[in-house]
């Protein structure tokens, strides 16, 4: 298998129903990726080390998920040189998401963290696909098959409306 | 002067003082940049051509900085393959900001928006930096050192809150 | 059957069961009308040309109905001359509502979208129904009798519920 | 002078400067109109003559403007057979202006508003406007060419921002 | 049985679960009481009928209970001289009760509603009680004795989770 | 003087400018009323006392002012058998007024707290007068004189809206 | 058993499935506690006793928890010297959370309440057993070593992610 | 000078004027503090080490202060054993102090954070000298010195208040 250079990590394994469509979207494109498990809270020595060590082993991308006072996608951000997608969880601990959207969302000057929509772990993972393919013609092909594949998929479902009968 | 790689829109001009921060950073690091008005909603047209053809140009990153319902960003995502940025710009007419983030933030599965924090043009600026260097190490480099420069000036102001009197 | 003067679209068809709303109403008034899925973003170059013909081929008023990051009804308002009635959707990547109803109402200056509440195709039929008023009094009149109804409705629970036992 | 098609309301004379921007734009598309003060709250029996009775002295649309809990939009709506627009004015003793949003979008099903953004009353006035051409063809040309004009405006904003020595 | 001195008006029947919790009250301190559906929106007429006379046939105080944008305390409040109690219902249409809330609490000055808790129809009762209570010291009574229950009750709870094997 | 059967208290002298128009309506109304600090947080054991006791030394009705979490109104409503109205202050420690909104507002059921909008002393004071009112026939004239007076108000603007010349 | 050292209250028995985590919690700290119910809305004179007696009877640290507008937590900490952790407890009658977070939290100057997230009361277990460690190193080492295996936990967690067929 | 048992940490030092509060209260209570920088997004290694070693150089209590998304007293209670009191700050760059209070308050289960109000420096201080009071009874003693200045500040007002003329 290739070497990995998305890097998907969630704050919690109860995460993983979102963050698993980010990996989904990835496969689709072949981008190699991994995905793991890397908390904030409970782990910040190896939220740390990950962060630190990514951009030399390979990583271009991390994707960050997580919920409440969601510190994982900041914290990466705030260590690594990389772009860091956050991808806000609404945990069952979360109010309504609204405290996992602005503690990913509201990051201070001098550290980006690019955020996708509350539970948006796929578009977390087009996101990527979109910043590698800025190295990579072939991906850019895929996002322009993509997006006139979503187009399609409208249009048969405006058929069937129009067409109930059919 | 070298061809633009970032494209900076803004719905109005009055943006201008928000959105400039991102054409700053892009040129203390040195990547070919435009800025420009595009209005999805007065100026739907432009917002088309501007979007069906930004990447054929040799733009690779779009930030794109709106308030209150602002449906700029996500209407460039939805015609363009490129990453697109957006700002959410806390205007005159916005709700506290709020209309401007939710409209921005919340793109449905399949268009991704990287959003950044209400006025955060700084962070767009070094994102479309982050996603310019998966292609050019020189760039990453420079994102390195600019984090070590944040950390700096951090240290000076320690140094001098804890010695106040020198 | 009569051309339609009223265009009910949507951005999903899974916003049907919140939109047919609007069509029922309609059908009441008998006020020929049309229903259809336009996608904002997966569809933009469809939206584009519903917008600007749609004047063209005798349609009065559009209602637009769209959850999330709505941008359906500002961008058809955007192109379109016709009055439109926006409906913000509660869908499932919404949160609470909130992202719908501020990305549909806050349009800027210059570009109106009439905005009904969280899922109120039905008033979205209405408010269509008294548009077309304007131009024909026999709606109107239908109008007041459904205002009626409305209240006789009420008086009927009013009965029922000071005499409860009959 | 013509006899007023359009009346624009509101429940206080501070709503004046809001309110008037509605006028305005009546003015520059030449239909004729009324503006003056109707408070559901403190003269209540003004409103219901006002609601009863305006569509039988030919208005054709009802402009209302209020802040806070605010009542006038709905009860119009409620009384009168007339497309209501409703403009949530925020005034100084709203929490923010979400208190007028709320209490002029959110009404239920059989009794619609037409909502525009907070203190959105210029689009009120364009969106009475819209609803006049249904049955005005000269008035859709001015909306027409108002299009026209707005995206002119923000082109030449991006001549001189493209061009800021000249 | 006795002429009712307090009313129990609500918008709609499908608040009477939430509603009748007053009447309960009402009846559990023998204050007589009647109950009734008056819709602001729906039966205007009604509505501005019901307050004009509420105070001439006996009645001292008025419930008024409504969801999303509530106007019936509001106008209530607006044409009688009598103390209103507002009780924001969270119905179907309503925005987690935000809008019911707001729009029944943020009424301008000259024209009060004395707003309970979401839902809160329980403690309308009781304010009720309490304003009756005013000339009536029976009722003072009453209260201070429903207030020892309240104390009791806990006090049994109490009993129960500090001994929780007997 | 006559014996205050209104108690105005507020959490902090801070809160003065807003809580003295209760104080000025209840002037108006010849109803004698007494105006004090009692600070739930800073003084609870005055607030003890002052609330076992109020009923004992002739007050029928309290109005609270607090501002932020706000429990003074609560608690006296806890402690007292008499109606308290609560005012929401918005003052200088507070998130816009919201959390001094809710903090007296969402009550449990069993202690009901009269609430008006936030600043809304000046409501406070009129249902105060109401409450009055259901004892004292000469305090409901004044407020259905008080209330021709509000709508008499109003006419005089619509006059000089409408008139603007003279 | 030993003199409890840690007092958990609660405003309703309803809140012990969430409360009893802070006692679980303090059970494998090995940390003495006791559990009750106290109403500052039902039992105010309950609430006074309590606070003013806890740090006289050996308590030093009070762990309380309510909902809606809860006051338990600050009138506690109003009285007593004593550190008080706030719970906000998401009960049936609030909105959502938020009236129980605002109400907790924002204590005025001269009064704090440590408050922890909506639902906390786990973590107001490990504050009070990190408070209890300022005097107790035996303490302060469980807590490392809880910490500890909260890390061990999440790295059982990733060992399985990363080898699913294990 | 005595060694530092409490340390006030701020994300930047634009917090100095809201965080200055808790080191005045600390003097007051003659407890011996530090204060400095130290920023988790922009000197994340200083974080690590700050809060790796702050309970070996004798720490008891750590008050971190941050705004937006505030990750600072967060990662501190991640990685220290110490009690963590985290004081929201309503920076420039705050949607209103919500980001500030939901990214402190909301953390998971098993890392608490001690929350102040929104800007809330003095209760951290206040809630700090609470703590070390646990070990230290002649804090206590001053903490209930400080509660009865406290009243006697108010009663002082409440003279003022009542006694207008002296």
């Amino acid at each position: 298998m290739a070497k990995a250079i998305v890097s998907i990590i969630m704050g919690s394994d109860s995460d993983l129903p979102v963050m698993g469509e980010a990996a989904k979207i990835l496969e689709s494109f072949d981008i190699p990726h991994e995905i793991t498990v890397v908390s904030a809270h409970r782990t910040p020595k190896r939220l740390y080390e990950f962060a630190e060590t990514a951009h030399q082993r390979g990583i271009e991308v991390v994707i960050a998920g997580a919920g409440g006072a969601a510190h994982l996608p900041g914290m990466v951000a705030a260590i690594s040189p990389l772009p860091v997608i956050g991808v806000p969880v609404k945990s069952s601990n979360s109010i309504d998401g609204w405290d996992s959207v602005l503690s990913i969302l509201q990051m201070p000057g001098g550290v980006p963290v690019a955020t996708v929509a509350l539970n948006g772990a796929k578009n977390a993972g087009l996101l990527a696909a979109q910043i590698i393919s800025v190295q990579d013609p072939s991906i850019r092909e895929k996002i322009i098959t993509y997006k006139n594949e979503l187009s399609d998929q409208v249009m048969e479902k405006v058929k069937r409306m129009e067409n109930p009968e059919h």
